[in-house]
């Protein structure tokens, strides 16, 4: 307890963060508390310029502080390549790959008629669109491997599938590092379906 | 990686928060970024507000808003009694004990020829002159079970022999819900040498 009412409100912002309890940010707000001006301040002038500068990229749906997020602008992406995902946080995923070169669309979501997301809420007409306009060759279908997933990316490839683009999808099998005794029964009979010659 | 300049040096800054590695504190800012009118906005300005105006109590050192923190602050808190901490976070945690209803001294650290830290630099000699000022009838040496903690609990209490105040520590024995099998030798040692009749 602080006893003080701007700083427990300070806490409850922040235990409203993922990965901080109010236990964890009690001890985070202790330690910007003592560092007030190497980082509190810092802290909180980057959040207030973020907050009012981040947009959603108006071509891919990736989230920057630009009109247009710096993989859009940049010339060097034009490849002819786009890889959907369901989230940002899987753009950025697959960012930290370091693999792909093409550009993004970002869903938002799966289609869901539980939760009223349709096609259009995902932005696939927009897609289709994109794929024709971008002279788009392949579309690499990066989303998650849940049920959702899956049927929202047989509905992307029925909707393209009448562009020229070839629709792909990331290969499943076993993860690098990975020990099969630790590994699910599906994942093992993937990798052993898409088995290759050595 | 987020590619966006200003959202990577958002996320290095996150990572510096206890609790948060470089792995969550991006997770952290993703969220943020989603609920930028919700939480993102309404964080940056209670961070910032806090970073101006936190301040050390000039009479404990606690750490509030106010010049003279709510502890110090409650004429219902003069009750004679003076709790020492090493740290502000040992104060809040006291205070979610509830059982302490007195006022406190915060030292900021334990004596350490090794780093320099003499008793001025913790606030000893003004410690003494509150206990004679104040009428402390009672000093509580709340400070850390190690070595360092016990070393400074013994010069406060040779500080303090000249006045009239009682000086106590802390209990030492078996916490609420511990097992005796998973206690340390040593608390086993000292809960049995406190025995009290029940």
């Amino acid at each position: 307890m602080a006893d003080d009412t701007g700083i427990e409100a300070l806490i409850e912002l922040m235990a409203r963060l993922p990965g901080l309890g109010p236990r964890s940010a009690r001890r985070a707000v202790l330690v910007l508390l003592k560092k007030r001006g190497q980082l509190m301040a810092p802290l909180a002038t980057a959040l207030a310029q973020v907050a009012l500068a981040a947009k959603d990229c108006h071509v891919c749906g990736n989230i920057s502080t630009d009109e247009t997020c710096p993989i859009c602008a940049n010339p060097a992406r034009a490849t002819g390549e786009i890889c959907v995902v369901e989230d940002v946080a899987d753009l950025w995923a697959m960012e930290r790959g370091q693999v792909f070169k093409g550009r993004y669309h970002v869903l938002g979501g799966t289609l869901s008629a539980l939760d009223a997301v349709g096609p259009d809420e995902l932005g696939i007409p927009r897609l289709v669109t994109r794929v024709a306009a971008e002279r788009i060759t392949e579309v690499i279908l990066a989303l998650n491997a849940t049920v959702d997933g899956q049927t929202t990316a047989h509905y992307i490839a029925d909707a393209l599938a009448a562009t020229d683009a070839q629709i792909t999808t990331l290969a499943q099998g076993v993860p690098i590092g990975g020990e099969l005794d630790y590994l699910d029964d599906g994942t093992i009979g993937a990798a052993l379906r898409a088995r290759r010659r050595l």
